[in-house]
């Protein structure tokens, strides 16, 4: 990849300033709406069955985050995800905490059988225990995959038949047409707050609604927000400040800063 | 107006600390508490059936905002409506996202039809489609209205019976009793992060709770947000750091600053 | 207490890295979840019937508080306990807003009555109220309660057989077995901002997690808390940039900054 995809897919969300309506948790929901305005894109939270249809029918990209899952915010999922597939605008799940209670896991599945997911994202536990793989999610924390974590993305990727991303120190994206990009940009400061997982699938989220090669966007995304994480921490090391200075740096980031610091194989 | 206006009210937050009692949103709802805090007063945010009646009663303003609805929250809202209306305390409605779907419209016209609005707040979209104009909002970012927004917010403020506020580049305050206030003061930063909007609602609403001329506190509730937020963009323009310093900027706020810096007419 | 055993309990947070499984209200959830973090434990968010049991058999405390509470939120929160009280980790009752409306009062004395607290917090008129003293609270903020705070603790701790936390300017720990700790650390500026009180739960959580006995916990954990909160305020008095500090403050604490500032008696 080049940096000039990079940059032109930023520059396409900061001109279309695409709507992407999220379904997501209460822990994290304002951090995901705010990164997803300072990418210069819009963002919509919307959780009432009686209007996700209408709300998604808007957007152009849908995110859902079982993050605090109920089996209201499911049904509001299956209803908006129906309408994104018929659309054709992606939906990017985030199997936050999946691995962790057996809800999660089987509400993971349940989304995947009715509805098309177009991205699927988690740390390493979390895309193992959608792969199949018997390991035990530390609730929202990943806990050590003793497999190889490459193949079970593109394990994943072609039996839900779609996009898969692992986010860690270094992230995975793979989807079933042979696509597999290593990005090696982010900061372990990003480990240390809460939220920036959430974020990540935010940022994925905004890109695909303007770039339709999902393993490009995801591995373009992840690669800008990663390098923003990079600047906030030569900035400080300090957790509090670290997360103001991530929102500034993402709005500051420019062709020049991707060219010098993108890190994606 | 005259700034001793402005800051007298804004004094009187200070020493009545009135509770100012929140049925709201999931994105910005430590937002809306943090500002109303900071301002000196006493934010409370309680949503269940059960209580919200209790709790209103305890309160001196009660702000609604629409921007998470769901048909248990509008339920909620109706029953604090009511009791705020007897007890002729202040009823906001920040009718957040209205225009982006069917629901939200249907629910702020119902809540009109249920209890009496003292003060509505939105921007120029969200206005406008209650003012009965045919505009779609884009999720809950203002779209271009084509029409006058002056007249726009006379004509509700008429057809509603309350006091009407637009806000934008300009903010636009409008009552049934022939008074109008534009409010130049704010910072084009504010619609760079999430939140401003709904924390603008919970601004009008604490300056509600000690001022009964709504429209009055209403534009001095603007100004002063306002003003506290230009005096955050002079010492930062990065949308992190503008934000807290948004919120040290409101503590900030004296006499001083506000003689200098309000711009009402 | 010495000031090795405070900073013990923090290093074996460190080092542990507990769950800390929350129930609690959506002001505050991002705060509550991010201090655990920065502590250095797990912190997890989750509310439905179908998982909470699930999730709290993976962790080492469980949080409640019923900031924004709800009949369906009550319910998860007996379930959780069950499976806490069973498993023998520590359930931190915040009794937040306790005295405002009568159904928090009610749903307080079903919690106490239908699992086994073992720590209860709250301001000096929350617990006033729990304990049996007719004072009305102002939303979620505390108002002066006229008997002696330490007798009420006591009492309390007697009658609910558990671990009683006062916080205020001073804060008070007592138990059933004739501990009291006065931990006179903390800075008015933690009045100034909303989300204090309710990450001081999840810090006496956190140690709790740690340290069985549930009295020099909570003193240890306030100790720390409120010292991290000293540190933010000599670098800033401004709100929006103390509560940025207070994260970073917490993530600063060493043994030797502990041994200097601890006041607990």
């Amino acid at each position: 990849m080049k940096e000039i995809q990079v940059y032109s897919i930023l520059e396409k969300v900061r001109s279309e300033k695409p709507l992407v309506h999220h379904i997501t948790n209460w822990v994290t929901i304002y951090d995901c709406a705010n990164i997803v305005k300072i990418l210069g894109a819009s963002p919509v939270m919307a959780h009432a069955q009686e209007e996700v249809a209408d709300m998604t029918a808007l957007a152009s990209a849908l995110v859902l985050n079982i993050g605090t899952l109920t089996t209201d915010i499911i049904a509001a999922m299956k209803i908006a995800g129906a309408v994104a597939n018929k659309k054709g605008i992606p939906v990017l799940l985030d199997a936050c905490g999946a691995g962790a209670t057996p809800f999660r896991d089987e509400k993971c599945f349940e989304l995947q059988g009715n509805i098309k997911i177009d991205i699927v994202k988690g740390n390493s536990s979390e895309i193992a225990r959608l792969a199949g793989v018997a390991v035990q999610t530390k609730g929202v924390d990943a806990v050590e995959v003793e497999q190889n974590l490459i193949h079970i993305a593109q394990e994943l990727a072609c039996s839900w038949n779609c996009t898969v991303v692992i986010t860690g120190r270094e992230d995975i994206v793979a989807d079933n047409k042979n696509a597999l990009y290593r990005v090696n940009n982010g900061h372990h400061m990003m480990a240390k707050i809460v939220g920036t997982g959430c974020m990540a699938a935010s940022v994925i989220g905004t890109f695909a609604a303007v770039e339709r090669d999902y393993a490009l966007a995801a591995a373009a995304g992840l690669c800008c927000y990663g390098i923003a994480a990079e600047c906030a921490a030569e900035k400080t090391q300090a957790p509090g400040a670290f997360k103001e200075r991530l929102f500034d740096c993402v709005d500051n980031l420019n062709r020049d800063i991707i060219e010098k610091r993108m890190r994606i194989s």
